[in-house]
């Protein structure tokens, strides 16, 4: 008999076909003698609906009320979940975020879960029902509905994985597991059968959509040992854990492509102490996230700064920085958003000497010139012509060989 | 100032389009300095979508998750339209039913309201915001979600009203007050300005929409004055209390037909002590409702019983009583489902005599056949065919000139 959490996406429980077969997948996960704890998202489109009306009748709606309105979607999931089981003849009660005592912080729309009482959920579980939580969502003290953000629900998996203390969890989605590269693009790309946190954070962080990086350094922060895999089969999926055994070739684990990120260039400004702080301190306050920062300096003591942004917040980052540049020197900002990432992921990649001169090469062979380089110790990004990324990205995956691993 | 409860059913906020009219409707009032507690019920539609979902996936749904299933169809609305209230520069906050401190019994999918905590509501009301609150639902002291059901906004907007000393209370549905007659059937009906709670539960138990007896009682118990009126339109409505000045002349107030009600024949039993009680109680522990008794005893001892039952029920009647009927002399048991009630009523009617001969003169004066008969002190049921219903309805109300009220 083991504890299991399994969670699954909004396309898992898309309609009462799908919810019936997800039922009958856990009735026979129960049926073996384990103890399932359910996580269940909105059914696919409901949370996107939600939005539209929302966004209809108020052009900024308040963040307070988009949880209250947010979290029904998650609610509906639950309780035909349970009806689901019920049907076919599985002892199940199903549970809001408020009810299986997901307590969080009092930021409406990305929450941050502080604890969880398990103990309503432990209590059912002995008493031999199926437990059926609302992904996604929680309560603050003063009994205010919350919401976890993007990834919630992968995240309410995981804590109550770690709560429950789990001997598995998994998570079911529309794939199949981690892949060495997007499918669609690059044909011989390869499921993995187990990845490191890491590198699975390098990858979710690199446009990989399996998860959001949140869900995973939870995972990680508190060892939890998780499956991504497909509802819609019975395949083996990719096992997330602290460390893998690798062989000893296996130096790149992934190509991941990012094609919502833009290019900002902070150029002519004084290269003098501060004016990059200036830059990134308006950036931050203005809650946009940076990634690729490079400077240049020429010989005249002026800079230039480039860096990616969300695509989303390209606008939001040129009308930040205009009030920002007569402070440093009187410089212009320029945005370019026909660019990509593409990065290459693997622990290996540290004690091996040579990974970035082979992906460099193998994109000069393709003739993609390569805009800015960024490195970290498992990861090597490069930004391209958005057009090229498909392009580069099976480059990439073929010069590393993915396809054999 | 006054402080004002406003109940608005599933058509007045069917969609985006509406709930911002009546976002626009609640402002104006707002400006004019008066305190708002609005109750909203779901989206016209969405009860019924979520019901067929769980059907879709269990016979014979859970009442606790039917509950935590069908509470979403409101929050959705109060979510939306506290937004709707911002996006027309209100101030507005929205309370689920647990939020809103509205606490029942432990019987699901009908819960009862025990006790209304109102001072956190007060304490918005005191801060200047308008108070939606999600109508049909509650919570009970084990932290499960409730609902209260058929007309339960109704009985939240009332509750509220009482618990918060409202001075007026406002039920908005889609139609304009109380008729002296369905006006689809009857092209003269009249709007009533006034009915008392007496005659407002005469009709709304003799098939008249416009709202649940429950809810009226709870309002004649608690002495709430409420007002029916239109969100479609800004007609005065029709006021309902307690005691009404009528003129000398009026004494039916207005007349109603039900036709989802069916007669039930229970015959050649024996007339001996008993043979009723057997019949009810297995009726009552089947929770069948049972209205318009009728014993005839011939002169053999053989008795037979007549009543109505609501039409949902007759296969329902007609099992629970077939085992019955051994003990109480062997009868059988008859359905007629081609039936309709059709009922007059008005206080008036009691110091006034006379008004059964009116209405039997003006049925037969229409060759329209009288099957049952039965009278309260302020109303007077016939059961006649179904396909004569419409012209009863309306040679009754001529009978009793209600065109002149």
């Amino acid at each position: 008999m083991a504890r299991i959490v399994q969670k699954y996406g909004g396309t898992s429980v898309g309609d009462v076909e799908r919810i019936r077969k997800v039922a009958e997948r856990i009735k026979a996960i129960r049926d073996e003698g384990n103890e399932l704890v359910i996580v269940v998202s909105a059914r696919a489109g409901v949370t996107n609906e939600l939005i539209a009306r929302a966004k209809a009748l108020c052009a900024n709606p308040s963040e307070r009320e988009m949880d209250q309105l947010l979290s029904v979607g998650e609610q509906e999931t639950i309780a035909l979940t349970a009806m689901a089981l019920h049907g076919v003849g599985a002892d199940a009660v199903s549970y809001t975020g408020a009810q299986a005592g997901i307590f969080t912080d009092k930021v409406h729309t990305k929450a941050k879960i502080k604890t969880i009482n398990a103990k309503p959920i432990e209590a059912d579980l002995k008493a031999g029902k199926v437990v059926i939580v609302a992904g996604f969502q929680g309560i603050n003290e003063e009994g205010q509905i919350t919401t976890l953000g993007r990834g919630g629900s992968d995240l309410t998996a995981i804590a109550l994985a770690a709560a429950l203390k789990a001997d598995k969890c998994e998570i079911y989605t529309d794939v199949d597991g981690v892949y060495t590269a997007d499918p669609r693009v690059v044909k011989d790309a390869k499921k993995l059968q187990e990845i490191s946190y890491d590198e699975m954070l390098e990858l979710a962080s690199s446009g990989s959509k399996v998860m959001q990086s949140r869900s995973v350094e939870f995972a990680a922060k508190y060892g939890v040992v998780f499956e991504v895999r497909s509802s819609f089969n019975y395949n083996p999926g990719t096992i997330v854990k602290q460390e893998i055994a690798y062989m000893e070739k296996v130096v790149v684990r992934g190509v991941a492509v990012d094609k919502d990120q833009a290019k900002v260039i902070v150029s002519n400004i004084l290269d003098k102490p501060g004016s990059a702080a200036k830059v990134f301190r308006a950036l931050a306050d203005a809650s946009i996230i940076v990634d690729m920062i490079v400077q240049n300096v020429g010989r005249n003591g002026i800079a230039n700064l480039t860096f990616t942004v969300p695509l989303t917040d390209s606008a939001k980052a040129q009308k930040t920085l205009e009030p920002v540049l007569d402070a440093i020197g009187g410089g212009q900002v320029a945005i370019h958003e026909n660019i990509a990432k593409l990065s290459v992921v693997g622990v290996g990649m540290k004690t091996h000497s040579g990974v970035a001169a082979t992906l460099f090469q193998a994109l000069a062979d393709a003739s993609i010139n390569i805009e800015l380089i960024s490195t970290s110790e498992i990861k090597i990004s490069v930004v391209i012509d958005k057009s090229k990324a498909e392009e580069a990205a099976r480059v990439a995956h073929a010069a590393f060989e993915l396809e054999k691993l």
